[in-house]
C-alpha cells in the first residue's frame, strides 16, 4: 500500500497547487487587503482592561494606594494605543468590505477610544452591581472577591459590557472577537448586540446563548443552558436572511431562568418578575409573576435488572 | 458625529476619573490588601501536579526509569514550594477576608502541603480507577492512554481530586480556581467541596455541574449535560441566603446519568444501579434499582414543505 | 492541630513512595516507551494549519500577492516536517500498543504526510462551502470573514476536517487529541471518525457532540447542545464493550437540528430535509421532509409571589 520507492512531491509542488487553491477560493484568503485584528491582540487588550477595571485581583505584584495612580497611567496609556490600533483595523476592514473609499480611520478611533475611556467609570459601576448579584446569587460564594477570581458568569458578563459599548459606538467584528473569545473561556455565547440591565447573573454558565436582538431587564438571573435564541428567521423573496430584525426574546426586571431552560422568538416576552423552571422550552410570552414549570415529566421506571451488565463493573487496574 | 477639531481628553484626566472609581467601588478593587494567587500560577501548578502523578504523558522529553527518580524528585521539589506559596496565598486571603489577625500563613501552608504530598499514591490510585472507569465504559476508546491523553473528563476529575484534598484540608480560594480553570477548558463544573466516590467518568462533558454538596458513590457515570443542581436556596428572617446546607442530590453507587438530565434538590436520592435516561429532570427520589426515562415524548410531525426555504442552498464559494 | 514542632517529610521520602506508586500503578505512567506528541506539539500544527488554509486571517503581518508563494512554501515545508513527526511518534503509540515489532515508522509517516498535503485544496474547498454556509445560516453575521474570525463553529469543523484526514489514513490518537483540542475550545465534540457532507454549519455549538460512527449528509445544520449519540453499547458474553459497530445516528442531506435536541442510536435516520425542534428527544427515524417538533410542553403557572424572595434585591455596592 505505501510504495516506498516513490519519489516525495516536492514543496514546491504542493505549493503551486495551494497558490491555485488560493486564486479560486479568494473567500478563504485574505492577501493585499491590509492588516487585521488577530485573536492574540483581542485576548491581551480584554486581559488589560480586566485589569484596569478590577486593579489589584489578576496581576502578580501588589498594588498599593501609593502605586496605583501612576500603575493606571501606564496600563490607560496601553489599552488607549492598543484600543485605537485594532478598533482603526476593524474600522477599515468593515470599510473595504463594504466598498468605501480608503481613508484614514485613525481619527475616528481615536474617538471611540476616547468615548470608551470616559465609560470606564459607569462600566465598574455596572460591573460592580453584577459582582455583587453573584455573591448574592450563589450560596456556594464565599466572599465577592471569589466571584471576581475565578467565577465564569463574571468573566462573560465582563467582555459582554467592553464590547457592547463598542458595539453602541459603531464598531463591528472587534466585540464580536472579544464575546467569542469569552464564549470560547467560559463556554457563555452573549452576542455584543444585546442588551443587559443592571445586576445581571450567570451561575455556572456552560452552554448558555444569547441571542443579539435579546433585552434582558434588571436584577435577572440565567443558569447553566439556558437558550435565549430565535424561532425562525425572515428571509426575503429569493429566500435570502433578512438581518437587523428582533429575532430574540425580552425578560423584563427581575427575572429567573433555570438551567437548560430555552425561550425562544422576538415577540416572546417574560414577565417581570417572573421565574422559568429548569428545562422549560417556551415560545409564548408570560404574564409578570409567574413561576412556570414543567408539569411533572412523565417519566418511565423500570428495574433496572436488565441493565445491570451496562454498569461499569470495578477491575483492577493492572488489568 | 466625530467632532476631530476637539482636543483629546488626556491620560491624567482619565486616570483620575478612574482613580475615583477605584475609591468609590472597593468591592472591585484589591489595593494594599497583599499579593494574591493569580490564574496563570494556579494553571502552571495544576500542569506541574498532572506531570507528577501521570509521568511521561504530557512532557517533551520522554522519561526513562534511569532518570525517573531524579525526574520525580525535581518536580516534587518545585510542586512542594510552589503549593506551599499559593496555599499561604489562599490562607493569608481568606483570613484577612473573616478579619482574623494578620499572622504568619507559612507553618499551616507547609503543613497542608506536606500532608497534600502524603495523599499522592492515594490520589494515583484514585485516577488508576477512573481511567479504567473511562476506558470501559466508552466504546470508541482504543487504550487507557487515549483517556489520559485526551479525554475532557480525565482532565476534570483529576483537578477536582487534587482541588477536593486541599479543600477537605481548609484550603478555599484556590481549589476553587483549580475547578474554575478546567471548567474553563473543558465546560465540567464540579465544585471542590462535592464528595465522589471510585471508578467515576463523565463522557463528553460539556455542560455538566456538580454542585458543593453533591454525593457520588462508586461506580457512577455521567454523560455531557447533566446538572446536579439545588432546587431552590433557604433563606433567612431577612431574605439572605443561608449558606452551608445540603442543597444537591445524592447518587449511590453504580448510577449512570445520561446526557441532559437535571436532577435537583439536597434531599433527592437516586439509588444504587439506577439509571435515569437522557433528558429527564428529576426531583424527587428514585429506589435503587431502577431505569428512568421519558415516557415517549409527544412529537408533532409536519410536512417540511413550508420550511423548505430553511434549508441551506448551496451556492458557488464565489458568491 | 497543626504540630508545628514535627519534622517535615524530606523530598526523598515522598518520591520513594511515589516511585513504587508509579510501578504499582503502571498505566498512568509513561516510562520507557518513547517520545509521545505532546499537547502543545498538537496545538502549534493546527495552528500552522489554520494559518495555511485561512491564509491571511491569523498572522500578525498582512500577506501580500508578491510574498504569497514563498510564505505558503515556507508554512508548508513546516508543517511537513512536524506532521511527519508527530504521525510517526502516533503510529509507532499504537504499534506498541499492539505488541507489534518495533519498526522505523518514518516512511509511513512521510507517506501519510504527503497524501494530507495533497489533500490540502480538497479541503479548502471543503471548508469554503463550510464557511458559506456558516453566512447564510446565521443572520448575526454580517460577512463570511466573520464567520473565518469569531466562529466556534468554523474552528470545530476545520479541526474536525483535518482529523478526519488522518483517522481515514489510519493515523490515531494524534486526531482524536486535535479534536478534544477544538472541543475545550469551543464545547463542539466531533469524533474523526463521524462522517460529515459539505456545506455543514454549527451555530453557538457549545454541547454539541457528535458520535464515532455518526453520518451527516450535505447542507446539515445543527444548534448549541445537540447530541447526535448511542443508546445502549453491545458488550460481548463476559461483559466488555464491544468497539466499532454503528451506534450513532445519521442525518441525510438538508436536515436542520434545532438547540439541544437528543438524537440518539445507530439505527435512527432523520430523512431528508428534516427539521428537528429544540430539545426533542428522538430514539427513531423521521421520513424525509418532516417537521419534527415537542407537541406544545404541559407547563404548570402559579403565581410567583411566594418566589419573591428569592429575587435578588439591589444593594449598595458598598455593603
Amino acid at each position: 500500500m505505501w510504495a516506498m520507492s516513490d519519489a516525495r512531491p516536492s514543496i514546491d509542488a504542493v505549493t503551486r497547487s495551494l497558490l491555485d487553491s488560493y486564486r479560486e477560493l479568494p473567500n478563504l484568503a485574505h492577501i493585499d487587503a491590509g492588516p487585521l485584528p488577530t485573536r492574540v491582540q483581542v485576548v491581551e487588550l480584554v486581559e488589560l482592561l480586566r485589569n484596569l477595571i478590577f486593579p489589584g485581583y489578576f496581576c502578580p505584584q501588589p498594588l498599593s494606594h501609593a502605586s496605583i495612580a501612576s500603575h493606571a497611567a501606564g496600563l490607560l496609556a496601553e489599552v488607549r494605543s492598543r484600543m485605537e490600533q485594532l478598533v482603526g483595523l476593524a474600522l477599515r476592514f468593515v470599510a473595504r468590505h463594504k466598498g468605501d473609499p480608503d481613508i484614514d480611520h485613525t481619527p475616528r478611533a481615536q474617538h471611540i477610544t476616547d468615548a470608551f475611556m470616559a465609560r470606564l467609570p459607569e462600566l465598574r459601576r455596572l460591573l460592580s452591581l453584577d459582582v455583587q448579584a453573584a455573591y448574592e446569587g450563589d450560596p456556594a460564594a464565599v466572599h465577592t472577591d471569589e466571584t471576581i477570581f475565578c467565577y465564569p458568569g463574571i468573566d462573560a458578563i465582563f467582555t459582554y459590557r467592553v464590547a457592547h459599548e463598542l458595539h453602541l459606538m459603531g464598531v463591528r467584528l472587534l466585540p464580536r472577537m472579544m464575546t467569542e473569545q469569552v464564549h470560547n473561556d467560559t463556554g457563555i455565547d452573549i452576542h455584543p448586540g444585546a442588551t443587559i440591565g443592571e445586576s445581571f447573573f450567570i451561575d455556572h454558565g456552560t452552554g448558555v446563548v444569547i441571542g443579539e436582538t435579546t433585552h434582558i431587564g434588571n436584577r435577572c438571573k440565567l443558569y447553566q443552558g439556558v437558550t435565549l435564541g430565535a424561532m425562525s428567521f425572515p428571509r426575503d423573496e429569493e429566500g435570502r436572511l433578512i438581518r437587523g430584525t428582533k429575532r430574540h426574546p425580552t425578560l423584563e426586571d427581575g427575572v429567573t431562568i433555570y438551567a437548560n431552560a430555552t425561550i425562544l422568538g422576538g415577540t416572546t416576552i417574560v414577565g417581570a418578575g417572573c421565574i422559568v423552571g429548569g428545562s422549560v422550552f417556551l415560545t409564548k410570552s408570560v404574564p409578570p409573576g409567574h413561576y412556570v414549570t414543567l408539569k411533572t415529566q412523565e417519566l418511565r421506571y423500570r428495574s433496572a435488572a436488565m441493565h445491570d451488565r451496562l454498569v461499569i463493573q470495578p477491575r483492577s487496574a493492572e488489568a
